[in-house]
């Protein structure tokens, strides 16, 4: 089963109750390419800017929904392996993260769960403010597993 | 300005909003040592284990209180430089998390500071379930800066 835009954006936002309290907003989801963003207010640290552990789930939850979006629900299951962020400047005001998967790389990706159950892949992406100053990258090692 | 135990608790729980709204709870901190636990209600993910954001909070706190346990607040501020968190098992329940930072350790980023007005140290932690599996690891490269 292939979900909607409007399905991906309900399960990023309202399926697990600690994303849905931060107020994570998906702007764009289509396989290869997520955008979401992390609205400051709620999500400030003891210094005015953004929570780390805000960012980090900024940065987290694209990578299911970027699953979701290349591979289908029923037939994959996605699983964070690892995650590590890198913080480069304060984090003020709301903040965004986008991140691609190429055509090439979904391709492999599916073809390796199909043959061997499951594979990995990595989605790297940048969190910047409303300015386009980059306060922090990532980068995560997903596994997509095969249920069939 | 040295913080009491009930004092880094109350920080470290009610400070910042984002950290509040997980429950998250200080067990212990001292100097030197930091436990701290999150529970699984309300931070769980869509398969019912916790969620990858709750882990990565309940790791990155400790360092916070770490600091302001070791530094002193006024003279020092501590800032999160890098953080890597690997995900080993499906982490089950409540999950806990402790980390240690040696005394000479202590006194070596203490010395570092005053010197140089920064100083980087590395936390290192595993997170478990109430049976004592490790269900994650995590590596933190923290900064403090003195302010004076």
């Amino acid at each position: 089963m292939k979900l909607t835009e409007e399905m991906l954006k309900s399960f990023a936002q309202e399926k697990i109750e600690f994303v849905h309290r931060t107020g994570l907003q998906v702007l764009e989801a289509k396989p290869g390419y997520v955008k979401c963003l992390m609205p400051a207010r709620g999500n400030e640290n003891h210094m005015g800017t953004m929570y780390a552990g805000a960012m980090f789930t900024l940065a987290e939850i694209p990578g299911g929904v970027m699953s979701l979006a290349c591979f289908e629900l029923g037939t994959y299951v996605p699983i964070l392996k690892n995650m590590s962020i890198r913080y480069l400047k304060p984090a003020r005001g709301d903040i965004t993260f986008e991140t691609t998967l190429p055509d090439e790389e979904i391709a492999r990706v599916a073809s390796d769960a199909q043959e061997n159950g499951k594979a990995d892949f990595i989605l790297t992406g940048e969190l910047k403010d409303a300015d386009g100053l980059v306060v922090a990258i990532t980068e995560g090692l997903y596994q997509v597993r095969a249920t069939f």
